[in-house]
């Protein structure tokens, strides 16, 4: 009595026939390209030990917050899913009994990308031909599980039959890039790059500022304790991370954009008190706006692509930070501003082509008011795709429809998946071209832009412009 | 030489036509569901005495501020639309010259929902045929004056006509129910709620603050002179409007969901404050933040739905709120932030899947931003339907393409009407139930959603959780 | 080899056929309508002196801010494209060299609305019909060259072949108006409108204030040394420009729509500083916004119609502004607010039929949240189309889908092409009414409107609305 599970081939497309015809003209030769993901969060050691995923929940269920997030705002307690706590307290052990209660709240994700994302994963990955319910969770979790232990679904066979050509993930100074190291010493064709994301050692509001200050020292051999040698200090890490990990950018996820441009003297002074770890709420902003332009200096002078994730609310709910700790779905959008915020870093090297500084927002509003109008003017800036809860149909939508008009498309870089959920990156990228597809279809059926145009925007918004962009 | 009034049987889907074909299949089996008119404004009065209605005039244009307004704008003084003056000064007082005055200017309502309403009203209550404008103006009044006159359209009979199940009013704690109570005690069948709305005694900036603040005391039964006092008497009267008015639900009309979490002390020496009259703006504003979170304490107890309406700079216009008085068509939406503003409340109570605090906003920047992030994690709160100048085809539309990839459609509660119009009832329930259909007919037509579960949402959104979330 | 460049008579008209005839339909009788432009920023010598224009890079490159910002963000250096610089050093000097690296970056401009304006003026104007890019960069210098040196590329012969009614450009009180008394000394018959813009002589951060205000009070013979005389120094140079260069209507670009109602004695004290050169940031937009409201009050006294256009960070980038002056493609939007800003001036002329206040925004939020309400209840107010950035075909549809609903329609007044790009006005006005006509189809097709009701409105936007608001 189960419901069928069939992904359409024309699935994301416009419902206008003619309009459709398009879409699928354009989707056609782009669907096969390669995946570039140049900013995301999978784990290098997946792709260092090539090991075998342990089991249905710990792989899809247990790690990611789009899911549980929804879950829990329905009143699913997250020791249900496995979630684990800070101070090891028990909670739900069992895999299968974790995955039945997913199962049974699976209509939560209807309309959601979530579910766009795990029927693919399902369908195309797991070769499951019926919808996931209360019925068929456990057909789904022996059907999973009894895969996941077989070759041709660890980590690099997928990265293979996922066509990828090349992965970024994100980590922090203080990371040894033993992963990375480990996969360019296996002589693996795979290409995983890391990424530099220096905030742990950037904002003294971060937990454990002090302590990694110190080992960040530590790891450069830079002595820390001056201004000039913990800017040193960066440049020796970031030219690491390009050696040893492949880093083609950096990534920095602040409160805000603030920017700051401080003469020598006062930027020195700043760093004293942050060091000691007397900065007011103020200064910490100040001197976090002040390592933006200190970071895109250093991006000019060693090719680094410099990318801005702003804006969050992060570990919002106290209760939860408390019991289950950081990135538990609790981080919350907030409104933004860039044209003021930005202005000193553009002010000294908005004009810079060398620099390429990619902006992301989930403050949607920015889009037409600020973002296209300042990356359709400073080379400097570039647009990135649509983030977090925007990377979904309707988000993706939104951006083209409210950016490209004055910012066209080549301020932009292509489509991130921004993720640690592996598995369900193809069907990110999938969805992107899809939705894109969509978009120039649109154009194209309403006369606004010719068929040899979009072919070719199409290509380079699945591919090229995150070739460029990114330097990959 | 009259232009016909006719109600498209396909009104407001999309015009696709296989989109269209989808729409009608999903809006066929809930187009006839019971009404659940969960939050409004019409007046018990009429249920309680069923007395007929006045006359056209009285009762379809000089208490509708959507109407009024408009026709404000382009010059038309409300003196002519017969709007009651403060200090009695004579106006129109002829209901046929009204209606010639709103006849001829009902071009002005192109393109906006009232006129979706009022042509539902014309052609479905009252059957009428030609379309409004200075020509039929007297026979529209002639045919509407005299259906007024006959029993099926009196309160009561049309309560029934319209399919209502049940519906709920707005009282201030000040309001002894009177006609709830003489609705109960007539035996008739229809379910008139109240909902407790404390503004006048909760918002020190509420003209007659003090007085109401007395009168409390008085028909609480409790020494408001201290803040326990005060409480209990809130939690008095929230127990009288249970028990005598059958209220499931509290509404509060905040300038903003700015909410505070005060150390007992501290709340008790605002109070005094508040109290003696002696608070500054920011005090006030600590005061009404304070009371949200004392509200959601007590919903938590008595398990009372809380509805929070904020963000509206009301009685804008100086010269009409001298002259008219409160509610004249010059209340504005302002911007509002609500991760922050919520926090106090929520790190305390965000948590109690036994609290539904149902929020609302004017502000359609915060849906994808801060209102679904909030509702898609924190299991006391959900996402209130388009309120007010939203409460529009195109207003649904953008609540569904940007709550529901972050929310989903569970995180939200249905349908309110909202209104004071209580003719235009079914129509608006008319209106949501089409869009929804359409934006599930979109879903379903670009293959990101299944037909069997459209029509379970469908049917969830027209009623099932408007039925749940205010536990009717 | 090179691709055809076709318009096709249905562009910009939704995909779907019903829909699409509707348009079709819809447009027919309004696609040869006069133009009345009733704002904008052409130069009045053009039609004095009727010179002919001098080559195709100067005329639509050299001056166009859309054009070479976009170029700019993807690295031509404004040298290459002829921007002339402040020191007079020199730039690219060969208008054919200019052409060709315009032509060589064309794709950058898909799907922009510059693409669309400047298509069509190759299209139409000069009957070009190959695709503009690198290997037709000198066919189409040659074709446009050659065209400009014939009589009927000449202004007055455009304007008459563009079919233009009126046309309204923008000049500083400082202005003599010679252009239009020339204009009209000459007997032509074309209607050219100055229009009385004066920040230059109000905004106390304008560069060369002090210097504009002693002028200003040499060209009006008064004496401005007291806010008396400074009042009357505006009301005698707006008498001047309603005599000398017919204008209805002033315009006021100012950073908010901040307004001040100050008591005389404060305003004559602010005003003492002004002119001493000794305000504040904060004075100085207390100054402008008083300025508002006293305009408001000279235009109830003498009927020219007020226009504000704000929220622009101008000059955003120094290094531009250093090398090559003001408006070079570098000005920047910023969030806005309107209601409690514009509440002193509604506060004593909202109500006022009198006064049309049109006002304008980049902040799309604030359509649905501020505007569209406070449209949609002041008399004096209305709204003016989508600016600068959202004169674009998504940028009209958002302004109808945000803000008709609480608005309506007879609360807009109207398209403004706000362009000193003459040739580009008929293709501007062209997108305006296919929009618009777009979106009346899409609410046809829906059933939320008559045909005979669209036809009134599709007519009303594209002409009634601008010529009864602007009183041409």
């Amino acid at each position: 009595m189960s419901r069928p599970l069939a992904l359409h081939p024309d699935r994301l497309f416009p419902a206008d026939p003619a309009t459709r015809a398009i879409a699928r003209d354009l989707y056609e030769p782009i669907r096969g390209l390669p995946i570039l993901s140049p900013h995301g969060h999978t784990d290098p050691a997946w792709f260092a030990t090539d090991a075998p995923f342990a089991d249905p929940s710990s792989l899809l269920i247990v790690p990611d917050h789009y899911v549980f997030r929804m879950l829990y705002s329905q009143g699913v307690p997250l020791e249900a899913l496995g979630v684990p706590t800070e101070d090891g307290s028990p909670v739900e052990g069992d895999p299968r009994r974790i995955w039945r209660s997913f199962a049974a709240h699976y209509h939560l994700f209807r309309g959601t990308p979530s579910r766009l994302w795990l029927d693919w994963v399902f369908a195309e990955v797991f070769g499951i031909d019926v919808r996931l319910e209360a019925d068929t969770a456990d057909l789904y979790y022996e059907t999973i599980d009894a895969a996941l232990k077989r070759p041709e679904f660890r980590p690099r066979a997928l990265y293979d039959r996922f066509n990828i050509e090349a992965i970024a993930t994100t980590e922090t100074p203080l990371d040894p890039l033993d992963h990375h190291r480990a996969i360019r010493a296996s002589g693996w064709h795979g290409r995983v790059l890391t990424a530099y994301r220096p905030d742990a050692v950037v904002d003294p509001d971060h937990p454990g500022f002090a302590a990694n200050l110190a080992r960040f020292g530590e790891v450069s051999g830079e002595d820390v304790s001056t201004y000039a040698g913990y800017l040193r200090a960066h440049e020796r890490r970031r030219a690491f991370f390009r050696e040893v990990g492949g880093a083609t950018s950096t990534d920095h996820g602040h409160p805000s954009v603030f920017t700051a441009d401080l003469p020598r003297a006062d930027a020195e002074a700043l760093y004293a008190k942050v060091r000691a770890g007397r900065v007011s709420p103020q200064e910490a902003e100040l001197f976090r706006g002040q390592m933006l332009t200190e970071m895109a200096r250093m991006s000019i002078d060693d090719g680094m692509v410099m990318q801005i994730h702003p804006g969050v609310a992060r570990n919002h709910n106290p209760a939860v930070l408390a019991r289950f700790g950081r990135d538990k779905g609790a981080d919350m959008p907030i409104a933004g501003e860039f044209v003021h915020a930005l202005k000193p870093l553009l002010d000294r090297f908005g004009n810079e082509s060398r620099l390429t500084l990619i902006l992301f927002t989930l403050d949607e509003d920015s889009y037409s008011r600020e973002l296209a109008p300042l990356a359709g003017h400073y080379p400097a800036l570039r647009l990135g795709p649509p983030w977090w809860f925007h990377d979904s149909p309707e988000g993706m939508r939104r951006f083209r429809e409210r950016v490209t008009e004055t910012a066209g498309f080549y301020n932009t870089v292509g489509f991130n998946d921004d993720t640690r959920a592996f598995l369900s990156i193809p069907a990110r990228h999938d969805v992107a071209r899809r939705i894109d597809c969509a978009w120039l279809a649109r154009l194209v059926s309403e006369h606004r832009m010719e068929m040899d145009e979009a072919h070719e925007i199409a290509r380079a918004l699945a591919y090229d412009l995150a070739k460029a962009a990114y330097r990959l």
